[in-house]
């Protein structure tokens, strides 16, 4: 019998669908598949022992606080960290500009509740982050994809989206997942100056923006604009017209589900009433642990950890891609961050491909969910940070034998 | 100058308004104000060493796994622990009816966002939980309120609005907040039948079940239901008619975040795909501390203590209330929970009250925000479960005074 539940709303129940990607990524969950479609950070990297003394230390001395109910805001000790944090990086911004979310997700969900009506244009890169799709579809986002390369959008043809009247533009300048493109300098300053001239605003999305592996930082787009609207000046104010998201699910650990979003006051005094009325606030026994492991320095060390795993591990499966692939094959070689993007030649699909990758037992995840217009059919994300550098290496050969035969198969090689 | 987030969405912005009361209860934040205006579990009662221990004993055996992304669904012991503790109060289900939120808070705003379209009507039970209303004001639910007494919703006029055409009935069956009225046997029964009547699905949420401080535990709505459907066998199993909320708010600690929907099979993965939208999913770290501090069968021995705290406190204000309170005053007297409801003469204004109150150092909410349909200007909810005994007498104390003061001030007297 079907209960109303079931009846009332099977209209809606039918909308959920079930794709052929999300089935297929089922089975790498199996324990002998190599995956490297996960998007996970190495847990050997975890600082394990240092939470283990931030719960101690959090319990024995503010057990009570840290178990009861917390502000929409989040923990203000945690926010004037973040706020001193980012000034280090010469963008001046107070408690005021700053709200703890659970997870980056959670800002992209937001961000959607507030500023997405049904059919709103939003300016994405192509490929891009899967997470923001999955968030503002839920909006009814419709999408202009700009073309990108390995310096991230091409501007020219962000100027002619930027005609279209979209609401915002959506930017990941640092490794981008899943591309693992850097958008370079020249290109970020040109990025402002079109959002100033066309006066759409930016949210720029950065949670990879520490994890840099070769050449220098790069100022983040938040930072350009405060400059370029504070006339140049160096230590100038945050100006209010980049949303900046980060987390601490890659410098400390996911689980915790702590990230933050910079805005204007009166944006995040908006945020506080949605995150209001969709979970009161984030949890605060996290934010006082998450504050605890952090407040003596402790990330400027760790995160030179986490660097040097993930360097090995890229160096790892960039040379063996070089070895087992074949020549048709290209990919992006990132500067940080924990992707990877791989191209094969036009036609080949890579959904079939990995079909015949699980079989033997490798897997990754086909490009064409990150576009969301179409295309890249042809492209996979291969995920770094997650497998140990023997793990990679035998994935690769894998997968590199797989991608022979298909191209074999279908007549490339 | 405004940059583009402001100008462009300055109508947004401006929708945020500013109410009176928030800004009131503001002012409850001063630490010499006595607050009965709080939802606040009593930090004296938070298990603060066996946190300590299971934080200890997840970090020494499971850290990374702890620390690690998680399923959207929940940490999978956790689901069977709440699997097998529903069924021992007889209603037989799966993991597959639980999703973990994070807190209840998000269970509702999921449930407006799968169920309810701009204008669609929601029955509630007047006064009704302010974070429900909260949630679904911001899908644009309509309200058809259903006058309640001591014992629940008057089920006539149940019945009266189940002829409107609402979406679902939404129930707090026990110890309700705002009002601390339970729901008697009888009307549960009536509820059900006439849900059924009118093929209108129910949603149960159920923080405060097992905070008893009187009388004998009366059966869930679920479990009813559960019995009716399944022609009144004892150990039927879940047939999905009602969506049961619950959490680990108040039986463990409200910091940690941790909630819990029960529904259909099919509801529960449409509620999934709207969390992996909406925040991926719940502290991994959480999950696993509640469910080691949880799993020997601790918390049927801590809601003894709790149970003694609160009725200790609830018997106090109920005291002092008698001894200080004016004769026009009338209150429930709620058999558990953390709240009691308080109802002056009609024609006294309640937020009128609340400003006096602060000038006396003590603070409550006034009732008129849990009425979405306007009334209950006159009301007024007190929390006895945060403050000691001697904070609730000196409390109740300035409360009576002014509550005699305005009341004589008003020719009540």
């Amino acid at each position: 019998m079907q209960t109303p539940w079931e009846y009332r709303y099977a209209h809606r129940m039918q909308k959920m669908g079930s794709s052929v990607i999300r089935e297929l990524l089922k089975f790498t969950e199996q324990p002998d598949i190599i995956s490297f479609a996960g998007g996970l950070p190495a847990p050997e990297v975890f600082p394990v022992k240092e939470f283990q003394e931030a719960c101690n230390q959090v319990l024995t001395n503010q057990g009570p606080q840290a178990l009861q109910y917390g502000t929409t805001e989040g923990y203000l000790p945690l926010r004037e960290m973040i706020a001193r944090h980012t000034g280090r990086y010469s963008v001046k911004i107070t408690i005021d500009n700053i709200m703890i979310t659970s997870g980056s997700q959670q800002a992209l969900d937001f961000l959607g509740r507030l500023f997405i009506n049904r059919g709103d244009y939003i300016v994405v890169e192509s490929p891009t982050y899967l997470g923001a799709l999955q968030a503002w579809n839920a909006y009814g986002a419709q999408y202009i994809s700009v073309p990108s390369d390995e310096d991230g959008m091409i501007m020219d043809k962000l100027e002619e989206a930027l005609r279209i009247g979209p609401k915002f533009i959506y930017v990941l300048p640092n490794f981008q997942n899943p591309s693992g493109a850097t958008m370079s300098l020249e290109r970020r300053k040109r990025l402002i100056l079109l959002a100033d001239q066309y006066g759409v605003p930016i949210v720029e999305d950065d949670p990879y923006g520490q994890l840099r592996y070769d050449g220098e930082h790069i100022p983040s787009v938040v930072y350009l604009d405060s400059r370029y609207r504070n006339d140049g000046e160096e230590n100038g104010g945050y100006t209010g017209n980049v949303i900046y998201l980060s987390t601490f699910s890659k410098l400390l650990a996911p689980g915790l589900r702590l990230a933050w979003v910079v805005a204007p006051p009166q944006v995040i005094r908006r945020l506080v009433m949605t995150k209001q009325a969709a979970d009161l606030h984030t949890s605060s026994f996290n934010q006082c642990v998450a504050h605890e492991v952090a407040k003596g320095g402790f990330l400027d060390e760790h995160v030179k950890v986490i660097r040097a795993t993930y360097k090995e591990r890229r160096d790892v499966m960039l040379e063996m891609m070089d070895e087992m692939f074949p020549p048709e094959m290209r990919w992006t070689k990132p500067l940080g961050g924990m992707f990877l993007w791989g191209i094969m030649p036009e036609g080949v699909d890579a959904a079939e491909v990995l079909k015949e990758a699980l079989v033997r037992k490798v897997a990754f995840v086909p490009g064409a969910a990150f576009h969301p217009n179409g295309g890249g059919a042809n492209t996979m994300r291969l995920n770094f940070s997650f497998s140990s550098p023997d793990v990679i290496r035998e994935g690769i050969t894998r997968l590199g034998t797989t991608l022979k035969e298909i191209l074999h198969k279908n007549g490339h090689k």
